[in-house]
């Protein structure tokens, strides 16, 4: 029989979305990494503001004004910028626009599991390079990558928190001969990020989104900072109209509220450190988190057991099934009440 | 130098938007088949009822509410139906489906320009196969394309209006052995359609979109209606949240108000045999139009010129340079009082 699809997309396990209850009233729901404040007061009101009537007309094509104040909170001009429908728009223009059919993608194992969901779509692979016990970074990441024309590297990364070290991502820029896109989706909650390696290499694209800090999940908001050469040949394998209107001007409503979006990710921060502590005074091993989760391993089970005894509480929790991963879940860093009552059943 | 980018890509020529001027105020828009009329006062509602805290949270991935709505109207089932982000995803996604590197897409020519663009972001080509002279369907169309495994087809067409018999359509489902898709962005202003070839043809894909008929081009709804098997296979491949949060609620207010729809497409049509028959008064030669535009060619200089003339007069239309179109502009269907400053400079 005909299937009419591609043999690769035919090969594809069927989309499973993840856990979301829809009904939130019930659940302490701390596994898809949103953001338990509200968004900026500021967003509140561009939603008011904003004239049903102009929703006839189509949005800015290029994204002009957002471009522009993204630009400047970096020190980088807006043709440095290209924004997307969230981080997997990003992601899915990139591996179109850099790995052909039969190509290469590599990224860190375990990792954020779209990578290779990505390369199966455009008929590519995806290298899984196998970080070090502690979830560090292999010295020779670049070498083992080296068949693949797109490297990503998520830092932090998800689900570990790992912040990988500035040197060896500077290494990996330096010896690889492709592109390296540094997915910071989690980087206002960490100590450092890698903005500045634009300037530095050519061949480096950093993604960030308003999903996490900004508390903007439900907008659909990713932004690319790279080479203005870069940017020119992403924006032709963009769809014309990506980023709706009221994204676009929420969005900016979010970003010129700086001085909240700190307060918000210093919150965070501050439960991180509590709930860090409280599990080690608990004796589980925790790695070190530079993102708004935190991976831990409980002393006495492995993690889907703690991930299903969660689940009965009406707590919900992440567990990654695998040899690296498996004895560990993911926590979201709550509001400090929703971590209480966590900690209350741990 | 190495550019990072597949050959594909770095051969295409860089994105140029369509002429949107960003400041409104001045212009007599004519030019991209925005309707004229503002969307549902449900779509003012909707927005108003949005709490803004609920952003920090991700959308519904599987759009149920919104695709059982979709599904009762058409009387389908949810699972027949999948959207995008504005149907520049919806093809993106069948694109990326169907048609492998090297592979082919079949459209008519002219047709929407858009087709060739996504080929070659994919790597593939386009057959271009022309209409015939009056811009009907030549008999032979799916002989033409038997080398591609997906046809595009739109109806109504773009930029000449025309809806190709029904007839000729399922002659062409019946033949071709790969995926017909048929893109209906505007099927509402016309007398009929093809959603029920979705019961006839295992091969058929439906396209919509909110942007014309519901007036709701700023935030980005495009769906399809095709097999359980399409669907299925299709959601494989869309981004996991393509369509945001705002775009689901409202949408859903605008295809509840049906009312509303029948007296905007109602003014629509009106306007449309207004114009034709003004038009063909002043000996313009006009193709019979189901879209909510009139493609038309002036008796005395070629379409570059009006277009050309009417730009200064501050009314913007569409021109589009090639032999079998060069003689005509598009003209989208304004309000009767944008419709007269027109005639009254012709």
């Amino acid at each position: 029989m005909n299937t009419f699809f591609r043999e690769n997309i035919e090969a594809m396990k069927g989309y499973t979305p993840g856990e979301q209850p829809q009904r939130i009233g019930g659940w302490i729901k701390l596994n898809t990494n949103e953001n338990p404040y509200p968004p900026s007061p500021a967003v509140c009101e561009a939603l008011q503001n904003i004239d049903f009537k102009q929703l006839r007309l189509y949005p800015d094509p290029v994204c002009c004004e957002l471009r522009k104040t993204i630009a400047d909170l970096y020190g980088y001009s807006d043709k440095n910028i290209m924004l997307g429908n969230g981080s997997d728009d990003i992601l899915t223009i990139a591996v179109r626009s850099f790995v052909p059919e039969g190509g290469y993608i590599a990224s860190p194992n375990p990792s954020y599991s779209l990578y290779p969901v990505l390369a199966g779509i455009q008929g590519a692979e995806c290298i899984n390079i196998p970080l070090e016990s502690d979830f560090s970074m292999p010295a020779n990441f670049a070498e083992l990558a080296k068949k693949a024309s797109l490297i990503i590297i998520p830092r932090p990364n998800a689900p570990t928190g790992t912040a990988f070290e500035l040197e060896k991502m500077r290494n990996i820029c330096r010896e690889f001969r492709g592109i390296v896109m540094i997915d910071e989706a989690y980087a206002d909650f960490a100590d450092d990020n890698c903005v500045k390696f634009v300037k530095e290499f050519s061949n480096v694209i950093i993604s960030r989104t308003l999903s996490k800090s900004y508390s903007l999940a439900g907008i659909r908001l990713g932004y690319v900072i790279a080479s203005e050469e870069i940017i020119y040949g992403m924006m032709k394998v963009k769809d014309s109209y990506n980023v709706n209107m009221l994204t676009q001007k929420i969005a900016l409503a979010a970003l010129h509220d700086q001085k909240y979006l700190k307060q918000s990710v210093a919150q965070i921060r501050e439960v991180r450190k509590y709930l860090t502590d409280a599990l080690k005074i608990r004796n589980f091993t925790v790695i070190d988190s530079q993102g708004n989760f935190i991976f831990t391993a409980p002393p006495d089970k492995d993690g889907e057991t703690l991930y299903q005894q969660l689940k009965e509480q009406g707590i919900l929790v992440r567990y990654f099934p695998g040899k690296a991963t498996s004895q560990y879940i993911r926590i979201t860093i709550g509001t400090k009440s929703e971590i209480d009552q966590l900690l209350e059943f741990l």
